[in-house]
């Protein structure tokens, strides 16, 4: 077993990012009625616009992001409620934590099936045109890009293996 | 005990901005070397600048959020570090993100003494110049302003009491 695996109690990045892939497609498949394509990309991808944080902690501490564009977070957000968006509003910024906190939900539902390794906090939200977000360099991370029916969007996974 | 406590597991959001108040007191003077005043404020006196969040999950769920200007952001990190900054680099977000942590494991240190209530994630770190938090509107929130020594801070404490 690595000193990764070890400082998370036997739980690598790669565990938590296959139980990401099944939330990811469940979430979208139940909530959304969305197919969804899930590849690996990099932080070159990110622009502002709607970004929704979960955290969790436990015997693996880690964040889930989800960064999303303004019009990706209106569509979204129209396929979540059955409404029309034209803008970011605190509805549609409430439907981005929503989301978020569903998929930290199935990450935990899939990674703690034999022992509760994590437990999720309540979702934050950041809009706006310029800002950017931060990870400790010292934090092992994966992006995932997600096209999900009409909207593509990033989920970005950080752990704590110190 | 009200609904709210109940749902809480007889935590309310007092107990909690009581806990805050003793982690920010020891943090500041221990870390920092700064005397503290803190005072309630409101969402008006936030402006975008750094703001660096810790969620927490278990028995209550919330959020711990550092608000700060880029200016008060360099002298925090000064004080925190020892070392002169001009501007919110990598360094700078790091240590943002450190004191964070810091506050919200003095909270659970004084929240949790005889029960472990919740556990907290690691931290995110916001930059930029345009930007807001949203934080769903059925949460409980605490908004604390913080002085201390030559930098103002703004806390908010968010709890799910649903």
């Amino acid at each position: 077993m690595s000193s990764v695996a070890l400082a998370t109690g036997g739980v690598t990045i790669r565990d938590l990012e296959n139980s990401l892939h099944k939330a990811v497609t469940e979430v979208t498949s139940t909530m959304l009625n969305y197919q969804s394509v899930i590849v690996p990309c990099d932080e070159s991808v990110l622009v502002p616009g709607v970004s929704a944080i979960v955290g969790f902690g436990g015997k693996v501490s880690g964040a889930l992001t989800l960064h999303i564009s303004p019009e990706g977070a209106c569509t979204l957000a129209s396929g979540l409620l059955g409404m029309e968006f034209r803008e970011v509003d605190e509805i549609v910024a409430d439907a981005m934590g929503e989301i978020v906190n569903m998929l930290a939900g199935g990450l935990k539902k899939y990674a703690c099936q034999t022992e509760e390794i994590f437990k999720i906090s309540i979702p934050s939200v950041i809009r706006g045109n310029d800002y950017c977000t931060h990870v400790p360099k010292d934090f092992e991370r994966r992006m995932l890009g997600v096209q999900a029916g009409p909207c593509s969007f990033v989920l970005q996974l950080v752990i704590d293996v110190s």
